[in-house]
């Protein structure tokens, strides 16, 4: 018997996985990447890309290798969201996992299933199908984690194309948040900060005629937040 | 071979325990309950109280059951807080470990160490020792945690006793945020969010004289919360 056999003989262990919520945000609605199983259980069922945690590999490496095997999508903001244990949540025996969210400049991704997922999709949030698993569960619990943080974290440009218009921004939170928000204000405080660089262009491409286009200022919101700079909507 | 040595056999798995970081207010301090360890690895050394789950249990069920085998605390506030995959946080091996804290009414416990723990004992934050594995990477967390949430959710009321009196509250909420707070201020927006219950009783005992004692009215924030209330300090 070999040292994972023996460890294992003395310990029953829970299988690791991890899975990722992919948030997109296109057409003024918030967007799903989902997967559809290629493979037993819950074959034919959409679900969040995952996969087992390999033992040399730390759980944020294993979501972003997953995420890249099974979509494509690579190097974008991916945070730890929950670990689900249920004891009866997987069919084939007791799996653990570790749920990961990743926000996606959807623009910028033609996504190409690969692995063992045999379809990738975005799905507006008004129309994800029943999910395999307790991703139902993860997927309330990812868009409350977003709604929370957005307020309060400037995560909401990581959903947003490099060059954007105030219009598309306030877009943005309102859809997310499911609120109204005074465009006046909105645009006084996000201004505010200044951590918006204009593009010097505008929609129309005439010059002072139409929304302009800014960027978000990454490095200077993080030089601001490391001395306590907060950041609110 | 059995079903779980299969299992093995085809997949490796890293073992699964969970940990729990235990918060204590007392003295007007911010205090954490640890425990010396009896056995290998880092005999000696002091940890969050925590172990190996159960196949038959979920990671909030082992949390809570080895709060209450090594330290006899139950019923107390507990909330997963994150989980830490490093490959080599355990010498024994690959070791995944689901954290959580806790908030304790410290007035309320005699804290009894059992199991395989040698010693159970409140440190204040000032003075926590060298911690075992990477539990000193899972205090500063969890202490982000708790800033972070103390400031929108009324936990900090899980920290006191029952009865307590306006500027015990505003001490918790400086010592533990790190800030000065307005006195006027501070009474006047915890007072207007109508949760606190007037005990009808002062520190002296005589009436009109001296800190007036209140309790939290945790039900109604609860009925309240359900309807959208935001609490903040």
């Amino acid at each position: 018997m070999n040292e994972q056999q023996k460890y294992c003989y003395e310990y029953p262990r829970p299988a690791v996985t991890t899975d990722c919520v992919i948030f997109g945000f296109d057409e003024g609605e918030l967007k799903l990447l989902l997967i559809e199983r290629a493979l037993e259980p819950f074959k034919g069922r959409w679900a969040f890309p995952g996969g087992f945690l390999n033992m040399n590999e730390n759980a944020d490496d294993c979501a972003q290798r997953e995420l890249f095997e099974e979509t494509g999508i690579e190097n974008v903001f991916i945070e730890q969201l929950y670990t689900f244990t249920d004891v009866d949540r997987d069919p084939r025996g007791r799996v653990v996992t570790i749920a990961y969210y990743a926000l996606v400049k959807l623009s910028e991704y033609k996504v190409t299933a690969g692995d063992d997922a045999k379809k990738a999709q975005w799905f507006p949030l008004s129309q994800i199908p029943t999910l395999a698993f307790d991703h139902d569960r993860i997927l309330r619990i990812a868009l409350t984690r977003l709604r929370g943080k957005i307020a309060y974290q400037p995560i909401g440009f990581e959903l947003l194309p490099e060059k954007f218009t105030l219009p598309e921004l306030q877009n943005l939170y309102e859809t997310i948040l499911e609120v109204q928000l005074d465009r006046r204000n909105f645009r006084k405080k996000i201004l505010s900060y200044d951590l918006l660089i204009d593009q010097n262009q505008s929609v129309t491409g005439v010059a002072h005629k139409g929304a302009k286009y800014y960027s978000f200022d990454k490095k200077k919101y993080e030089e601001l937040s490391k001395r306590g700079f907060n950041f609110e909507i």
